[in-house]
């Protein structure tokens, strides 16, 4: 009987892989380097190279149900691999297809974001739930929308960039799009240390730790651990991120009124530090109807894990 | 064979109602004053009396597939309407069992944005899409999700509160929730109506044709006229409204990646003058992939017609 599946998290930098079973169980698993291969043709080459001998240790092709993938700008309606900015292939790549022939299985491919949240509910912190949103906060601000029980995929495939909406009308520049004030230039461990930098500037006669630093080493790591010691400045950056994600956050549920959101990514390993101020932001702009009703937590999967798992599971659902 | 269905929408000062087709035909319909009934009992008997002439004159009742309700702050899921600000009954209304009990028949009940928006699906500028959101730009700002072919209710049926979302953070204050900032504050008629007054208090030494109005009197209608005849601060309100508008549409956009939206409501009647800007600042703060393909149109359905069919629209997809 076919009840195992594959799953493929394709990042921008690693690319991380793992063989699930029906009840999320990960029997095994493995990383290659994603932009090291010049086209998607080594780089599928290589996927299959280091997973055919699972497959094989496994039992064979015929225990597989399929293959599922999450990855960077990942449409699952065509299967494409559509414009990645974090990938160095360009173009529209039919990477689903490519798979498929490659491996001779089933393949299904969703972007990164939403592989994320579909591990999250069928084996994580939102089990049961029919309405949620995922936010990972990491280099960007990815995000996956579930209403009814189904990833919004919107008309075209594209649906769930809330790290693109804008918080801050005509507020900082994002690099990668060149929009004014979008989420991701201020809640993403990037936007993070642009904080940090820009309040150590303005508040040059403030002390801080984080000023005992190069410029090029404060992170949203530094940001923590300065905050954890007490440092004014540090703890500045965490309230002032914790009040744009927390009105961020009240537009998403004032949209689609979600029992929960969960929350990913580097950013998080600060918790409460940065979990309380977002949350009194969501409770200030959300009217009565919506208040004290939505739960905000942290993911109960490793970040690695709730892709993969997220991955294999499109091929249970499909 | 019950092939009709009677559709009724409450709002804060009239409700509509009438009996359609299921080709959307509206045969007959009436209205009533709303917040005159003391009571929702009394209310209820007014429509009883109304309504029962027609359904006798169409054949009886067992021509009759049920009652569908849009009404403020409707419930799908309960049937009730809970804490409506607009009307003057308090509290949690139980109204589409208490319909059923009076009329005889099955009834449904949503919120009155979301019975507009099925109208606007089943006969309207958005029939056979299944990925669209309308907006009512009316005394306030009303909104309707759809993906998929469904109304979004939520995990709790308040979904789609789009008017309540921040678009100014720190901004405005909206009188009703006491939050700053929200879309309904600027691009609803009330909210053109207090940035015209806004922009004559700061440049009063620009001349207006809306100066030789009394200020209670300025509206977004007077406004619209004054503008046509080429008014300077009028025009300007149209640019800042339809700049404040679009942004809000395009992180809508972002959101659930619609096919188009429908603008419905008052404002619309200005055509081009609030056409124009919304789509220009809806496609600037838009990323790459959406850019180009959302189509931004109005209403081909009159308002009052829009929410009665809606209405009975629910009761053929129940």
């Amino acid at each position: 009987m076919a009840d195992l599946a594959i799953g493929i998290d394709i990042g921008g930098t690693n690319t991380k892989f793992g063989v699930v079973d029906r009840n999320g169980h990960i029997l095994e698993q493995g990383r290659t380097l994603t932009n090291d291969k010049s086209t998607p043709q080594d780089f599928i080459e290589d996927l299959f190279t280091k997973i055919q001998p699972m497959i094989e240790r496994l039992g064979g092709k015929e225990k597989f149900a399929g293959i599922g993938i999450g990855a960077p700008n990942g449409n699952y309606y065509t299967g494409n691999i559509e414009y990645a900015a974090n990938l160095k292939w360009p173009g529209i790549i039919p990477f689903a297809s490519m798979m498929s022939t490659r491996f001779d299985m089933r393949v299904k491919l969703t972007n990164d974001a939403n592989a994320a949240a579909m591990g999250e509910m069928m084996y994580g912190a939102a089990r049961g739930m029919k309405h949620f949103i995922t936010i990972t906060l990491g280099t960007g601000v990815g995000s996956g929308i579930v209403i009814d029980g189904k990833i919004v995929l919107g008309h075209d495939g594209f649906a769930g960039e809330l790290g693109h909406t804008i918080i801050r009308p005509g507020g900082r520049l994002h690099k990668g799009t060149h929009i004014h004030g979008p989420l991701e230039a201020y809640a993403s461990a990037t936007g993070m240390r642009e904080t940090a930098l820009e309040m150590l500037a303005t508040q040059s006669d403030t002390p801080s730790l984080m000023r005992e630093l190069k410029p090029e080493d404060i992170t949203s790591q530094s940001v923590y651990e300065a905050a954890v010691k007490g440092d004014k400045i540090a703890q500045e950056v965490f309230a002032f991120t914790g009040q744009l994600l927390g009105e961020a956050l009240a537009n998403f549920v004032m949209f689609s009124s979600p029992e929960a959101i969960v929350l990913f990514g580097g950013v998080t390993k600060a918790g409460d530090m940065i979990l309380n101020p977002t949350r009194q932001a969501m409770e200030a702009n959300l009217v009565q109807v919506f208040k004290n009703k939505v739960k905000l937590m942290f993911s109960e999967l490793k970040e690695a894990d709730a892709a993969i798992l997220g991955a294999s599971a499109l091929i249970w659902e499909a």
